[in-house]
């Protein structure tokens, strides 16, 4: 019978101690490996030594189910760890729903969004690697401020290239970045020949900002890259996240039937999902996942399953997902989080082995979303997890139809304290509602790098 | 023994059922009564009824030591409360102190203050009242947003007055108030006489959006005016900070030998401090109490003790107060929370007994102090409570320097995501460091109203 609290809260004792691994769990043949860009052969842990510490790559690769959480990367999550898990009833007496809903809330984080869950144990594996300095990229500025956070607890220098549009136009998360010790450049830079190179770009973007990062990380000794998503040991630091909400679903004597989370890079999605996942392919549960993507970037609903690069210039390996083409330009949503061609290699596995079930909404009734949980259960969503909300309230909504009780779980990961003026521009009714471009998608498939087809 | 956790959590069942008044337990007479601003006289419960609603008032003047919370409103409290007290550890290590120094952490709030703590039980009492409409000022709008989450839960309207330059310059918080469904003008507004009266003024001030916020509910039947802080019912709602801390510190094995908290008009520093200091006052608990302020708006520090207006029009009652004079204006630190020229009656008269101990900070000493505890602890805190930050480090280093153990708790009040333009001119070197003017002072103090002398 579910309880009749509203806050379910883990004791710091019940952090997790170790991470779950899905990689060995998964049904089927093992996913492709990626391709190095260069030969086009299966990348080995050589390929990314120069900008990872063995450690780092030692998960992505790993086959044992659990991974332990090293003891001072514990110690940090103390700071935050383990956030709330909150049943939504007021939301719940708004819609006027049998649903119960549930949600994980991540944004009590420093940074503000479950980001650190990775930034902290990646500067960790990276010190004890004995590397002082990491570079990183940053759009809209929420994986550039937690690497900065993180690299603040363990006295580690940290350098950010954030895209110039959001360095001109979003200053407070640099600020934050500052605030942390870290230093910011406004991408492209002259420091780099791929920032010279772009030296007239008026905007900048993502992919010139990765690629002045990597080369950074690649040039210099003392320096390492890091990545915020996408990649399979970004996933598994995120597991903390599902982990917990297993317990504290416990705790609220219910389990759920339905779990959403937005899908961008695949980070958050995969760092609530998977531990529940395990149990389900195991036989021990009956759940299914939804992913919220944005309909300006429909990578998931509408992609092609392919190898593509991970970045916009080409210069990572290749990677097995969906994709709409790595030079596709998404439309300027204010979910800058999830404007990503591709997404993790692992959560494409799981849509495409139908394990996973993904939507596409459009920005005006995300929004129309968050706002309505915002004067339900008061916190502002950040525009990413918005996604997540729109795809609750649709299966509370189904629920009642349907008359049935359902018990929906989605993951709130990360505030929008620093998105305000996207919803000023909702409530003035001036939001765009672009749609993303099919031709432009087309045009961007055909550029697809030549490599195997996948099944 | 200390305990050796880092984060100490409270069950929702432990949300206090009741607040604490501490006016009962004050030692020496009581105190001197507010007085009519038009007839001089004592200030009774008919004075304030045009404004107010009669359980509020009640509140105000009531000697009862304790006030039962409501049902609707604990259970609004649970939306965000208990909120979490930790240790800092990692401030202690970085400091190489031999103190033990925990806070509360009150930044969890939807609104990111503790102002919530009272916003929910005004918006409550009023709606039990029969009023469903409130107006208020506010000005950098951490009030005004509370109030705004306020009403939002309870399908009240609200009307918030804006002091033009944060309408202009901080436009974020103006849209928190929008997204929580509340209504805000830019004062000087043409809604009201006293906002015509000042048509010209080129910024607007916060004794205009008083005036005009008090004048739109004096006016209309349907419509209430709230207050964010300075009078004892706001105090009083603000003691479930306190409260909680106390069985936190149990928890944590720990009894405090100084409590720490930024005043402004006195609520965050009466919500932690009074449940204490009745401990105190009754004999079972040794502690004592720093006050921290603005050095550019000394108040307690630099202030006379005088009845004077607590608003710079001179509309409301006269109050029992330190005062740097009603219409003194102060320089414009970032600590827009704290820059009121007087302070809660209660608070004042426990300076002038000598149970509270004031001190006064410059402006760059104080965003050091955050700095440092953004760098440690990650959170970034709001300028305000950044004060409490540095007498709390400055306790610390004390304790140091006699090579002492000391407890130390202080009262984090709120986050800085919203004041990040002020970390920008800190860590870039240009934040102003503005001493007050005591000649402006002494001026402004020549005017204070006829009345009664205190003392």
């Amino acid at each position: 019978m579910a309880d009749d609290r509203t806050t379910f809260l883990l004791d710091e004792d019940a952090i997790p101690t170790h991470w779950v691994n899905i990689a060995p769990d998964l049904p089927g043949d093992p996913p492709p490996p990626p391709l190095s860009p260069r030969t086009g052969e299966p990348a080995g842990p050589d390929d990314l030594a120069a900008i990872f510490p063995m450690g780092l790559i030692e998960q992505e690769v790993s086959m044992e189910p659990e991974i332990a959480i090293p003891a001072a990367v514990r110690d940090a999550y103390k700071l935050w760890r383990p956030t709330p898990l909150r049943r939504a009833r007021r939301l719940e007496q708004a819609l006027g729903t049998p649903a119960r809903i549930y949600y994980k809330w991540e944004g009590v984080s420093p940074a503000g969004s479950h980001k650190p869950n990775t930034a902290v144990p990646q500067a960790y594996e990276n010190l004890q690697a004995g590397v002082r300095k990491l570079s990183t990229e940053t759009g809209a500025g929420q994986w550039g401020s937690s690497l900065a956070f993180a690299c603040s607890l363990f006295d580690m220098e940290c350098e950010v290239f954030m895209v110039g549009s959001s360095y001109d136009q979003k200053p407070y998360r640099r600020s934050m970045i500052q605030t942390w010790g870290a230093t910011v450049h406004r991408s492209p830079s002259d420091l780099t020949e791929a920032g010279r190179a772009n030296a007239s770009h008026p905007t900048g973007s993502l992919g010139i900002a990765i690629s002045e990062a990597v080369e950074v990380a690649a040039q210099r000794e003392d320096t390492n890259y890091a990545l915020g998503s996408v990649l399979n040991h970004v996933l598994l630091h995120q597991t903390v996240v599902g982990i917990e909400a297993i317990a504290q679903m416990e705790m609220a004597g219910d389990r759920p039937d339905v779990i959403v989370a937005c899908v961008g890079g695949g980070s958050n999605f995969g760092g609530i999902v998977f531990p529940f996942l395990r149990e389900k392919l195991r036989g021990d549960r009956d759940v299914r996942f939804v992913a919220a993507e944005p309909a300006a970037c429909p990578t998931l609903t509408r992609g092609v399953y392919s190898y593509d690069y991970g970045d916009t210039a080409g210069l990572t390996p290749l990677m097995p997902m969906y994709t709409l083409g790595h030079d596709f330009v998404p439309p300027p949503v204010h979910a800058g989080g999830l404007r990503y061609h591709g997404d993790s290699p692992l959560v494409c596995a799981l849509v495409k082995a139908g394990l996973v079930e993904a939507r596409a909404y459009r920005q005006n009734e995300t929004f129309e979303a968050a706002v309505r949980f915002a004067r339900s259960e008061g916190i502002i969503p950040a525009p990413e997890p918005a996604h997540a909300i729109r795809g609750a309230i649709e299966e509370a909504m189904a629920a009642k139809e349907a008359g049935e009780e359902r018990v929906i779980l989605f993951n709130l990961c990360g505030h929008g304290n620093f998105d305000m003026a996207a919803y000023d521009a909702y409530l003035a009714g001036t939001l765009e509602d672009p749609e993303f471009s099919e031709a432009d998608m087309n045009a961007a498939l055909e550029r697809l790098p030549a490599a195997p087809a996948l099944g």
